[in-house]
């Protein structure tokens, strides 16, 4: 936290730094780079909760924001962070369901009551509503939507209707849709005197004609600037970015992305306007897709620390599993050598280098590949602009690695052959890696597979193969 | 693009799924999936450069929003680039030299006159003229800063006089704060009166004591609805965000995204506002950081594909050659091994496979440790939980990989003993990597090296020499 600042009323000892481990405190797993939720603060809820003392953990937490006591909770013991939200009962401010962690999220409802529940949604704008929604099971889902009124429960099915991942699923459907001959002072009367369909914070005005599609948006701070008989109409920036609900949130994040957007209207099939995604959401998908692809490449499925043991262990298994099913191929090439090994057992030795080098520089170029594709910025267009650039990096590199590690052999094995089939084998799986490094992640994506999660088996698998067969292989030509 | 369509009056020829690889054509770098960007377009504009019609350049991307015209430079080749920026002259959008890649970006400022670069300035956010300006060499950012009227050049130098990457940087200076006594008629009327201070878009109205100290913050959408004789101070958030003009820009994004913030007070040493951080810089924040990791992960520096090789080669050369030097360490091990491997040769096919699971299940929890680490989930109070959940899921992955493989190299060689050492060795190398997978970035971040960076090289060289130590010293004892 060194230079932020966030609350310059807190109570400074809040901000203490504190680095003793406390093995044995299960229920001490907040950050302590947090100033809201220190370990003395920490602490002192979880007294309260032995306690079972209700007011003191009522008060306690009644001046957190959501989002702490959302890691307040994350960071409590099962049993801690059950009797808290049992005891804080409808206290419990609704904005929580939205803010914690979707394993965490599954323990604490499973304990509130289904009518709390639909309490609570009915308090949170649609989006975060839906999403609470979307990680419950379906049973405990069909019995919160039964609990609402019917209004919000239409509402929320229609958002549950659209695609998982969807434009749909992020929108908000409260929004301010004014006509074009409204004036400012019109609208600003409007939003003075309504107060039920407008949401509580919302950055735009979206111009819609008579049949509610939309042909103009006009950001908030311009209508505030702009005299009361000026017209909607007048003063709106025409061709608004619109957004198909059934689009895929990673599509929509792009566009959020490059053209810097606060908020923009989601249309249906008939382009009505239906609803409209904000930049706080899209904050968290993008974080979530870049988060999505170091884990893919990596064979790992979620980055929660909540996680249950088995669903981590069963998904990590499996990656393993198929890591090592690909590994015999590579085994099988060395065992077809073990005849050269045998007379020459230096070769054993080195032939990790080569398969080495080559895994790390294919994992390079398939990074960059990975990322270029989901940023949009590698295509059919460009690849052989980038090929050439991938295949001259990757010759330049490996003739440099070569040369070092051919020299190196020759000097230390007394044997100038060694080194030259050592350089050889690694110049051939480094342009071999920088070629599989680029065409593996375009070939799965062009397949419409996700080309992080699959790339890194595969390119491993080649450089494996390939380092091994060649430095062999070589050195069975050449030296025996 | 499927399912998003952003501009409803766009020529529909445009969209035209296009995939022929025109391999000589090296301008048509533009992504397909770009609807404003066809090739089509990209050929007309080539054309004109060709031509040197400058009326037809200036008109066709006249339509152009700064973001897809920043695109299309980028998707030219560098002569052409270099010509259309010529042609364009001061019709250029200054936009686009916030958004364009580093890399063009130093490609073309040298093309523009610095007096035209000033000018272009002035018509930026301070926060985009300074990041156009961080990115100039210091001669060129001094003439440009010379040719700036004073007002401006002070307001820059000051923003620049900030850390790299903090939120001095990222802030814009034009705000709106106003004191607690004004109304809202107040407030309306002198934002409708005002026409220089004022930036273009802002989603907050920041309220200050006398002596610019932020005292709370009201959001537009807030004062739109409240009725002309409410003051600022009864209807404001007290206790406003507020950020250290100091504070890191990563720090910033977490704190933007763990609160939903839209928009958030910057304040100097002496906490007076100097200025706003708003939601748009902060999603670039946020796609960088997140990038960065990735990159660091897999040892390459920089995500743009219009780096130029020599950079890319020798950043990504010592990246291999640290590599080739620890992977040194193995070779080592398993010379000492040469023995044993002469006398059954199997060895050497299966050895890899050891070390290359272990290199998978040391790199899963690596990515998850260093993940956590960046997004604040992993600290010193919970590294014990952790810990025990990575041993866990290590043992039984381990175990069942070692089950797999045991039965397997005991059937394929008839050798049950081959197969003891094969599980063992598993087994051990992989609750190895579960634990180096977790302290090597731990102990990193505590030594103050940014884990994604050191951490990959660390722990493959672990996992390696322990997986050939492992199985080869098991199979020494064992089997021989």
């Amino acid at each position: 936290m060194a230079g932020t600042d966030l609350d310059p009323n807190r109570d400074p000892e809040d901000v203490e730094g504190e680095t003793a481990i406390h093995p044995d405190d299960v229920d001490a797993t907040i950050p302590d780079t947090d100033p809201h939720l220190s370990k003395e603060f920490t602490a002192r809820v979880i007294d309260a909760i032995r306690d079972e003392d209700q007011d003191r953990a009522r008060s306690l937490v009644s001046e957190l924001h959501a989002a702490d006591l959302a890691d307040l909770l994350e960071g409590l013991s099962s049993a801690n962070r059950i009797s808290l939200v049992q005891l804080l009962g409808e206290e419990l401010d609704p904005e929580v369901l939205y803010e914690v962690d979707a394993s965490v999220k599954a323990d604490i409802v499973e304990h509130i009551p289904n009518e709390q529940i639909a309490e609570a949604l009915t308090e949170l704008d649609t989006d975060d509503a839906v999403y609470v929604l979307e990680e419950l099971d379906d049973e405990d889902r069909e019995e919160v939507l039964q609990a609402l009124d019917a209004d919000d429960r239409v509402a929320i099915e229609e958002s549950l209707s659209y695609p998982a991942e969807s434009a749909g699923r992020l929108m908000q459907r409260d929004l301010v849709a004014l006509p074009e001959f409204w004036t400012v002072g019109q609208t600003i009367d409007y939003l003075r005197s309504e107060t039920t369909e407008i949401p509580e914070d919302f950055y735009d005005i979206f111009v819609v004609d008579p049949s509610h599609h939309p042909v103009g948006t006009v950001p908030l701070s311009r209508v505030m600037r702009t005299h009361r008989p000026v017209t909607l109409g007048e003063m709106m920036d025409k061709d608004p970015y619109v957004i198909d609900a059934e689009a895929d949130q990673e599509e929509v994040a792009y566009q959020f992305t490059k053209y810097h957007l606060i908020s923009a209207a989601v249309v249906d099939k008939n382009r009505r306007l239906v609803g409209v995604v904000t930049v706080d959401d899209i904050v968290e998908v993008i974080e979530e897709e870049a988060e999505e692809d170091i884990m893919a490449l990596a064979g790992v499925a979620d980055a929660s620390l909540n996680e249950s043991i088995l669903t981590i262990t069963r998904q990590r298994f499996v990656w393993l599993l198929i890591n090592m099913i690909t590994a015999v191929a590579s085994a099988y090439v060395i065992s077809a050598f073990g005849a050269t090994i045998q007379q020459m057992v230096a070769l054993a030795a080195l032939m990790p280098i080569v398969a080495s080098i080559g895994g790390n520089a294919g994992n390079q170029t398939m990074t960059i590949a990975v990322r270029a594709l989901a940023t949009k910025e590698l295509s059919t267009l460009n690849v052989w602009r980038v090929m050439s650039r991938e295949l001259t990096t990757a010759s330049m590199n490996g003739a440099g690695l070569a040369l070092v590690a051919g020299v190196v052999v020759w000097l230390v094995f007394q044997n100038p052959l060694l080194g030259g089939v050592m350089a050889a084998a690694l110049l051939i799986n480094t342009i071999v890696a920088g070629l599989s490094g680029l065409l593996v992640p375009m070939g799965l994506s062009r397949a419409g597979i996700d080309p992080a999660v699959a790339s890194t088996v595969l390119v491993t698998t080649i450089t494996d193969v390939v380092g091994f067969l060649a430095f062999l292989g070589l050195a069975a030509l050449v030296l025996l």
